[in-house]
């Protein structure tokens, strides 16, 4: 028989979705390059050369057993090694090949991360905002999801909310700096202070804590911000990560979860990642793309057109009078409604040819979400429209 | 804290990941070409040179966005349009691309498929011999696998059994044909005769009961055998279908979910299958390799040299009075073997640089299997080693 829970989440309509669906009807009628379309985050930069000439290397060859074969179930043992050592050399912890698990994106990482720690009936926080796609990671698994209200005047966690809310059925927090949808990056106190609570509450409960780093915007990172890297902060860190937005590769599903080397439990941790592959049947990410990728680890695509997108909005934004935090990282801005309704906030956007997602999915109601990883001169003439909208609100 | 169990699941060895790192290290010894590695399913041969050519053209695209973007949640649109129009053409069947959904390989392909129908604490039943990673599959979403016991004589379906051990909570049928261990390829008279007993059982239970058809080695069938495509005697059919066989792709991960177009819940089943994806970090299959496959859709890598090897194979085994049903495909034969204990009897085999794998964990004790996809040459220099064997038999 049909299962009734799939079959239900079929109702809940994405309204990031419907957005963009709007976006690309809208751009029939009166040109793609007239719609604002600041709803997906789809990266806008092209893959570096590099990766299209291996790539291009790689499919040509007649070698067709060593390109498309299976892959070992962990990844491929070349692969590991490559991204254990870039690891290593830019973070100066020990990884080796036996801390890192190839997957699908980060994504497929998550679901990993997330059963190694975690069991049917346990808890993990994440703060708000948050990416909404961890409500389904996390109940996929049969555990709760408990979301911390925001601190919209920094965009930093509210840690006397989530002090208040830590239970000793917390298994595990859900980390996303630099972060989707706020474009904010955690401060080094701040993750601090996040590591000594929960080795506090280590010892309070008697078991370990993990925090699981979700950190696809690692790399998107803007002048004169400094991006900690959790897990030297703190040890039972997993970090997941994933290539779809430092080199332009949203389609490949390529990424890994990286166990840190300083916990003793690392080794099994990612040989036990090998195992929940089977149950959700992830196997291993596409071979071709594991070997090109390892070719091109410590490189990005240019993604300096983010932070010149972003210097324009935030200027162009708090100049029109909008209450906003300045983005540390990623393709994302977060500014607030300028009514109380964002859903309604937005719809009205939609009049200037404007798609900005409201931040209610996000947790974070009243505020709005744009992700601008489109073209410069688009998101110049975005200010006029901008300061259309404004006018109607005064 | 570490979930116990797949702390525990790593207590398991696998027989076959065993054997084949003992021929790896034998090879090291007295040379690869000494070694007779029966052990895995690896295709050998080339992928077609066709399918080369359009990844090397999709690699070499500055067009990045385009092939390396974000596929849409189900699948790329004029991908699942090829396949739907390959299947409809080649089974008469009417399917649309509402009826497709893109998977990563066959494992992520039964892993929608199961969590469309079966929730947590129904019954699916499967045949032996049957794939081992059936159970995890299964477990996986808190179901119960159960395994019919096989009939020997035929490797057709023990109707007997299969019948008795029937019962309302089972939700699903597994079925695997051609069938990996055995080779066997189910008549079309077995296939009607499951149609209708599954019919009679939905009728008596009053509720849709599915077959979930593992069809990876659907193009891998001998001359003069009929393979009958399951959906077509059977309505609530799902197909899970990969690549990895057919166009020698096993480490791309491509493959796809297809529900019959006569059942009326064919396109919710593929939606749903859109909301399982989220709780278990699937996503889609890789951007480059669905757009390369959709273009050699109807094609396959030069897969004679299995039959060929199968009748070396099964005139030698027989010859040398091994019991053995011939197989219709596959590129697996599935002997009995000489002494009770399989596993006894593959340990010995090692002597001879023989690497067989005992059937024990296929569910059928006292068999074994072999997989002859390996160079020619090799098959008919095993027959010698083989011909030892038999001797320390007599």
């Amino acid at each position: 028989m049909i299962a009734e829970e799939f079959k239900q989440m079929l109702g809940q309509k994405s309204v990031i979705r419907e957005l963009s669906e709007y976006a690309a009807e809208r751009a029939k009628q009166i040109g793609y390059e007239n719609v604002f379309d600041y709803s997906l985050g789809n990266p806008s930069v092209p893959v570096p050369q590099a990766f299209t000439d291996k790539l291009e290397e790689l499919a040509a060859s007649r070698d067709t057993m060593a390109v498309h074969g299976y892959s070992p179930s962990l990844g491929i043992t070349s692969v590991r090694e490559k991204v254990a050592a870039s690891l290593s050399r830019r973070f100066g912890l020990n990884y080796k090949k036996e801390h890192i698990f190839m997957t699908s994106g980060a994504a497929g990482a998550l679901a990993h991360a997330l059963r190694a720690v975690v069991t049917a009936g346990d808890e993990v926080i994440t703060f708000a905002p948050f990416f909404p796609e961890y409500t389904p990671y996390v109940h996929g698994l049969g555990a709760q999801l408990k979301v911390v209200p925001p601190n919209t005047e920094t965009l930093q966690i509210n840690f006397e909310a989530f002090e208040a809310m830590f239970s000793p059925r917390v298994q595990a927090v859900l980390v996303n700096t630099p972060n989707n949808p706020s474009g904010a990056v955690y401060s080094s106190e701040t993750v601090k202070r996040l590591a000594d609570f929960l080795v506090r509450k280590e010892q309070e409960y008697g078991h370990d804590i993990y925090i699981i780093s979700d950190e696809p915007y690692r790399e998107i990172v803007y002048d004169h911000v400094e991006a900690p890297y959790i897990a030297k902060y703190y040890t039972h860190t997993i970090t997941c990560y994933s290539f779809s937005k430092s080199l332009s590769l949203p389609g490949e599903r390529i990424g890994y979860v990286a166990a840190n080397p300083n916990n003793p439990d690392a080794a099994l941790i990612i040989s036990m990642c090998g195992q929940i592959s089977r149950g959700i049947g992830h196997n291993c990410p596409p071979s071709i793309i594991q070997l090109a990728v390892a070719e091109v680890i410590d490189m990005t695509a240019d993604l300096s057109v983010y932070e010149t997108n972003m210097n324009i909005l935030y200027d162009g934004l708090t100049r029109l009078g909008f209450s906003c935090v300045r983005p540390g990282g990623t393709f994302y801005i977060f500014p607030k409604a300028l009514e109380e309704d964002a859903v309604a906030f937005c719809r009205h956007a939609l009049k200037y040819d404007l798609i900005l997602v409201p931040a209610d999915s996000f947790g974070c109601p009243g505020y709005f979400r744009m992700a601008y990883c489109i073209p410069t001169e688009k998101v110049e003439r975005s200010l006029t429209a901008f300061e259309k909208l404004v006018k109607d609100y005064r």
